[in-house]
């Protein structure tokens, strides 16, 4: 990559875009996302974009002056994928927040890409609508960024991930030319499903500005918790099993392990149950009598599985309190120190003997491995803590992600569930991908992006 | 394009491909699928495939000789995806009818290209699963098909389209190479959705082998039929409407108008309510008293708009029965003379006055036009029908066939909604489609097919 002239580039940019959208001191910030653990540099300057014209301008002149650009939302991101290079301008979305359009009775909103997932969906609720995909950072992340790695979330069990609900985009491609993909009718297959090819691609192909997101109605559901402890991840990962194998789909089935709990607990004061090894968090949501009858064969199956204390809830309250752990468990462990954070996606049955070969790895490694997992589908979150500032640890803890994704790929996985390749999944992207599909991504980025300008180096390996 | 030299073609396939694979004789009925109002040729020959090795070497021939290569199901396309044009080989996946795999604790199956929609959907409910897309042709149309042209069906207004249970597919590239992308674990975000991008390709970036199904439990569902007749167009669309604005996602809702009607009533010898301008069928399949209560609502809001005769069914038989006539309409109007089907999609709640607009255009341009809709969706199917052997007949029939897409447009509308472009609907694709976006599908085909080999010339427009 040539390095551009940072000075001159800063200025073009700063003639065509409004006072104050171009930044070029304190921008260390914008150096990585959630991800610090991967490569990163300082970026040349860094546009809070505020409109279509903005990252149009952007785009263009980071285009003539021959420099890479970064696409960001909230830098939630926890694969590096919007992790900046040196020379790069970093194109921030976070300021456009604008909601464009509901539409009730078609059941769709246009939103800017910087809309929070979360202020999406209380906007929606009002119309009596409801946006599904609910990754954890959805109080923070952006729509952009959930679109840009197709983010999933723990309702996406049974209601689907980001692409399920992306209609259509406006998108900024690498020549500056704005494209309007996809359609707010609830079905077309006019031409390819550049739609698709967008959601997941990491900000290499385009620029998201803003989102047309499918909808569903807010009414219908009635949430049903059902929470159960086991002595043994075996025994969570065998309740998992009997649960799918039922034919039950449920609207989330979460698994926290022993030392995310503890984590938790040591934070929050609480007392664990004796011996307790693994929470088992699933929630349906049939309304009625079928929700009741639902919920008691699921509690049927924890216990049968080994679970005890298994709790049920029905009041929105409760619900939330059941859950409670699960949404404390990431920044609890954050407290113990550095967290590297995997995500790997195995097949549901081998959800019990994936976690068993993560013990093995996290003894054979020396380094601390608690578990949070989606384990309705099979997408298991391993968290590798370091203490900071201990580079050997640091070490071990990279040798154990290594090898969590071996362990993936071993049992028919795939090396990331919902976050994204960014940086961090480079490796285990080359591994899974064929050559014949490699060429396939190179192709089509080439014929994109012909000279290489957008988030270069992300999202699929670069020839080897 | 250049004329091969059919003969020398022929021979090297022969010599490649096992007896009986290659066919150079009575091959008329390889030169179009179900859309012969569209331009056809015969092929220079067709290759009868058994497996990947014959399609990877009908692909690496044809590139050599220098000829197109039209894939090919069951030839049960409405858009004319499947025509031939001179010189080309067909190369039909009619014969790879294999079940590769059903797992049952995974919820997936793999399958060949060729096999039937409804063999696959019996032989998965042995194991307990369902296949959910159920496009019309379900009897007679392939999976491979299926996922060419991103097919519908009446259910997917509730569980989606065929792109929604394409986990990942065995494709053949233009350059003979293999390549498997996508996986079977529920999620998955390793690299660009090229799966994704294939689905509803038409054959113009790969030929579909195999594909992985995702699959959902058989069970859990009650069928409740709800059906009503309606004095006119508008009465049954503001019954549409209002389910729809009250958060119901029925599993299907049909409209068909009078003229299906009496072709069905004249065909089966049954009696049609007096005045009846419409009838809507609708399903949910919601069990237990939330699906009575849920028929409750549907059949109230069929009475309050204007329906009458508002009948239920819960017994199978019963709900067969109910939806017999959608099941019918098609070849019932297929008896009447050639039919040219249309597919738009506009935002459901222009579902009255896009009918209307189709009775005008009737009127206005001589032709007989005949309606079944997904209602639920928006998705119509306009179907002009002109008398055998009347030419001015069909060139009437192709002018409505233009001003409905037209029209459909101008109601913010998509040209297909589930058929694909094919040849009927380039123009209106053409129309739909930005230069920018053009741009991509020219650049991603050019990217995956250099040579422009695969069926090249149907879904999306060559430059104009």
């Amino acid at each position: 990559m040539t390095r551009t002239d940072s000075p001159a580039l800063a200025a073009a940019l700063r003639t065509s875009l409004p006072d104050g959208a171009v930044l070029t001191e304190d921008v260390e910030r914008y150096a990585h996302d959630d991800a610090e653990w991967a490569d990163h540099a300082t970026p040349a300057a860094v546009v809070l974009a505020t409109s279509l014209d903005d990252v149009v301008a952007t785009v263009r002149i980071a285009g003539e002056y021959g420099a890479p650009v970064v696409p960001r939302g909230a830098g939630t991101g926890l694969s590096g994928g919007a992790n900046a290079m040196a020379g790069a301008v970093v194109l921030s979305l976070e300021r456009m927040t604008r909601i464009v359009e509901v539409n009730a009775a078609e059941r769709y909103a246009v939103v800017e890409a910087g809309v929070l997932n979360d202020d999406l969906r209380r906007h929606v609720a009002q119309h009596g609508l409801w946006y599904p995909p609910d990754p954890a950072s959805q109080a923070i992340s952006t729509i952009g960024g959930n679109v840009a790695t197709n983010a999933g979330g723990l309702c996406c069990v049974k209601y689907g991930v980001t692409r399920d609900y992306v209609l259509g985009m406006t998108v900024v491609l690498a020549d500056g030319s704005v494209a309007r993909l996809g359609r707010t009718t609830a079905k077309g297959v006019t031409g390819y499903d550049l739609t698709g090819l967008m959601v997941g691609s990491e900000g290499t192909l385009g620029v998201v500005v803003d989102v047309t997101l499918k909808l569903r109605p807010l009414g219908g559901r009635e949430d049903r918790a059902i929470v159960g402890w086991f002595p043994s991840l075996a025994d969570a990962g065998n309740a998992v099993a009997a649960v799918s194998a039922a034919g039950i789909v449920p609207a989330a089935l979460e698994l926290i392990d022993s030392t995310c709990l503890r984590a938790v607990a040591d934070w929050q004061g609480w007392t664990l149950p004796e011996g307790a090894a693994a929470l088992l968090l699933a929630k349906v949501d049939e309304p009625g009598a079928a929700g009741e009858a639902l919920a008691d064969r699921v509690a049927a199956f924890f216990e049968e599985a080994g679970g005890t204390q298994v709790e049920r809830a029905f009041e929105a309250d409760e619900v939330d309190r059941l859950f409670l752990a699960r949404r404390l468990a990431y920044p609890a462990l954050e407290r113990l120190g550095p967290v590297l954070t995997e995500d790997v996606c195995v097949p549901r049955g081998a959800v019990p003997e994936m976690l068993s070969r993560i013990e093995r790895i996290a003894r054979e490694a020396d380094v601390v491995i608690a578990n949070i997992a989606h384990a309705g589908d099979g997408n298991l979150h391993p968290l590798i803590i370091a203490p900071d500032g201990d580079d050997a640890a640091k070490a071990r803890a990279k040798t154990a992600f290594d090898r969590i994704v071996d362990e993936c790929r071993a049992l028919g996985g795939t090396v990331t569930g919902e976050h994204g390749v960014g940086l961090l999944k480079l490796p285990g992207a080359a591994a899974e991908l064929s050559p014949a599909v490699l060429a396939m991504h190179r192709a089509i980025k080439d014929a994109l992006d012909p000279r290489g300008l957008l988030n270069p180096g992300k999202a699929f390996p670069a020839a080897g």
